[in-house]
């Protein structure tokens, strides 16, 4: 297995003590780190990186977007929720065709590469095709094929999902994961979802969902079944396998003591929530109860980008505003919650920290910029200051995909070319402006 | 005059029209835009920059910053007010010498042109020095030396600050204007607001002041002098200069009314209001009443960066959150309050647009990047995808201050090591790793 040694790193390790290493090395073999602050005495490296004025972190992991929808970004500005989708972003996505969504998750893969994410979940349409563009980015994810009811929709239905699950899981040398993922509790009916999660715990999968985006789903939930979203679920049967709800920013104490015992993982996604003005998800309340919280961009539609260090940095700034409060949500806790938080819950518990036996996903930021100095505390640096283009290099399994800001594993220039042919075609956009750039 | 060719670009001009031109050229005579769009037939340039697959737009203004705080940043994170001021911030502040503040002011100019600032408004100590950092760096500055009270305080007090004016004003070629800088009228006794008032109009200079930050010092106001501070302003004369109110969260209707009918500035500063936990600046209704508001970052203890692309960012989620709607502050609206609006109240009007006769003080950003793709609507990609570091060339008054990330007019590395070292210095911090770094 190939050795590699990381020297003269500044290491924000996330461990459990939040240990933050300065000058030191990390030793990596095959998909793993097998030391951290000092190699063995008889480690011999094949390569040797030299990481000085560099921070070395686990890479982020972003847990709930959809990622296609890059081919949206800036295409739905400044709308309410109803004529967001359907005046701009049904216009697009029902003319989607499978080759799009390929090249729309290319075009996300080399964005997330490049802005230091090393895992996703994805949930979105035609994902044997998102599958193929993580297979060849080399990235991780977690895939769910949306469906919203029996009858099925763009692509497949829910026992297509069940092939999917069937052909992707543990695939690209267990770089692939797979659930299902039935829309929502106000997009599905309850039956369906009752039987979506039977599906899953025979198939030995969990789901990913949108849960509890907004008052009026509570208010409808309550009138039309007695129950919240949250207790929907519970009551048929989706918390009996492992869960990523998304948003959940309408949860009260019965509903967040519900998440907690059930092992739910949150997705917060701040940039959407701010931007659609859809609300706060208590996160401070759920941390406290138990509750796994993780950090997502949701589809680059709503929050226009692809960038973990933002989602970490906006997750603690939207508490403090919305607390009144600058303490919460202190430290690196939103470094952890778009990191390890996330990499739990995608399956890969042993990923998300910089420590010996754990999966060798981290990437490298330079530092040597005035943004960055002084530096008092590399936390605060990282949260507070970094930019997603400080990312210079990423690794995940051990295996580089980027270097000196050079992807590795993609054809960037032919992405950002094809990609955006594409998106600015399906929406009848006048393409002098890419012939030109081509030419 | 040397004359500035830079073809090819695409131009967010932030015109009264809000046009973008594809593809198109900008003509540059000494310090000023002669054409936009294409060149006058018989131009001849010295210098010609292809900028393609660049979008080229103003410089941004940075409306209220503590420059010389780069010294504190990160150095006091998660803390209330109180304790942020008194247990951190103070122990720096109470031992800077006129150096370091040269120093920490030549580290802010470094990143404040990295990021694409061509002009910001400071307000601190021992401003001389900070003076010369902008007359080395190449920017523009509004420069006041803050002062509490009759007494006076760090390096100077009233007398001594007319001195300052009086050396600075119009400096640099006209990039350096001076105002006076009474720090807040619940720091500074009613009749000391009055006095600098009535120095400031002898003077012909404005007035850049903290203003409304918290429920509190409104009440405490209203307690003491049965007016808001934004009536106590107007009753002692200080709204008969031009002045730069920074924060303005707790202003009433009346307040707002007073604010526009004399035509002060008010600038919000989102990202410190968020991680503070201060509260929301209400801009649309400040916006509506026709006061000009700008944006800035405060200092670097707060905000921890001098990123306005970010403030502008959050300047549209601030607002979009905490009024619930997605349609508040649409459009290329926050661009404008991180351009226009600033170099309004800075006393450069003709700045802040890509406009035939306005001054050349004007930035491109890289977008060859897959963050940028497709470019459905460039003011979006610019708003909510852009990052800091996408910035490749800063001009200012037609002079280039950064071309290809490479920085003209500073020397940068040395600034890096030497404001570091002091500013760990400060703290008592082990220096090893600066020596390290040397090394």
């Amino acid at each position: 297995m190939p050795k590699i040694l990381i020297t003269h790193a500044d290491i924000v390790t996330l461990d459990p003590q939040g240990t933050v290493l300065r000058n030191a090395d990390v030793a990596i073999e095959g998909e793993r780190i097998v030391a951290v602050g000092q190699a063995p005495a008889d480690f011999r490296p094949d390569e040797v990186v030299e990481a000085r004025n560099h921070v070395l972190m686990p890479g982020f992991v972003n847990a709930h977007t959809h990622a296609p929808m890059t081919f949206e970004r800036g295409w739905a500005e400044d709308l309410p929720l109803d004529r967001w989708f359907n005046e701009r972003v049904w216009v697009v996505e029902s003319q989607l065709t499978a080759d799009d969504v390929y090249w729309g998750a290319l075009l996300a893969a080399a964005e997330m590469i490049r802005s230091g994410t090393v895992a996703f979940a994805d949930h979105y349409f035609y994902m044997d095709r998102v599958a193929e563009a993580v297979e060849q980015a080399g990235l991780r994810a977690l895939l769910a094929w949306c469906v919203f009811g029996e009858e099925g929709n763009i692509g497949t239905d829910l026992p297509g999902t069940v092939d999917f699950v069937q052909r992707w899981q543990g695939a690209a040398g267990d770089r692939i994961h797979t659930v299902l993922g039935p829309h929502s509790p106000y997009m599905c009916e309850p039956r369906f979802l009752a039987r979506t999660a039977a599906v899953a715990a025979r198939l030995g999968v969990g789901i990913h969902i949108h849960l509890a985006e907004s008052q009026a789903q509570v208010d409808n939930s309550l009138a039309r079944y007695d129950r919240t979203p949250v207790e929907l679920l519970e009551a048929n049967g989706v918390f009996d396998v492992p869960v990523i709800a998304a948003h959940c920013i309408y949860v009260n104490e019965v509903d967040q003591a519900i998440l907690a015992r059930r092992g739910v993982t949150v997705v917060q996604c701040p940039n959407c929530h701010m931007k659609l003005g859809m609300g706060v998800t208590p996160v401070p309340a759920l941390l406290a109860q138990g509750v796994n919280v993780a950090l997502g961009t949701d589809g680059p539609a709503s929050s226009n980008d692809l960038n973990m260090l933002k989602e970490a940095r906006l997750a603690a700034l939207i508490q403090k505003l919305h607390r009144a409060d600058p303490q919460v949500m202190p430290g690196d806790l939103p470094l952890r919650m778009a990191t390890q938080n996330g990499a739990r819950a995608l399956g890969w518990p042993d990923s998300g920290a910089i420590l010996p036996g754990y999966r060798a996903d981290l990437i490298l930021l330079d530092c040597d910029k005035p943004h960055w100095r002084p530096r008092h505390d590399l936390v605060a640096n990282l949260l507070h200051s970094a930019q997603a283009g400080d990312v210079s290099d990423v690794m995940v399994a051990g295996r580089w995909l980027m270097r000196r800001r050079q992807l590795l594993t993609l054809d960037e220039q032919r992405i950002l070319w094809e990609a955006e042919r594409r998106a600015l075609a399906l929406v009848d956009k006048d393409l002098t402006i890419v012939r030109a750039y081509q030419a």
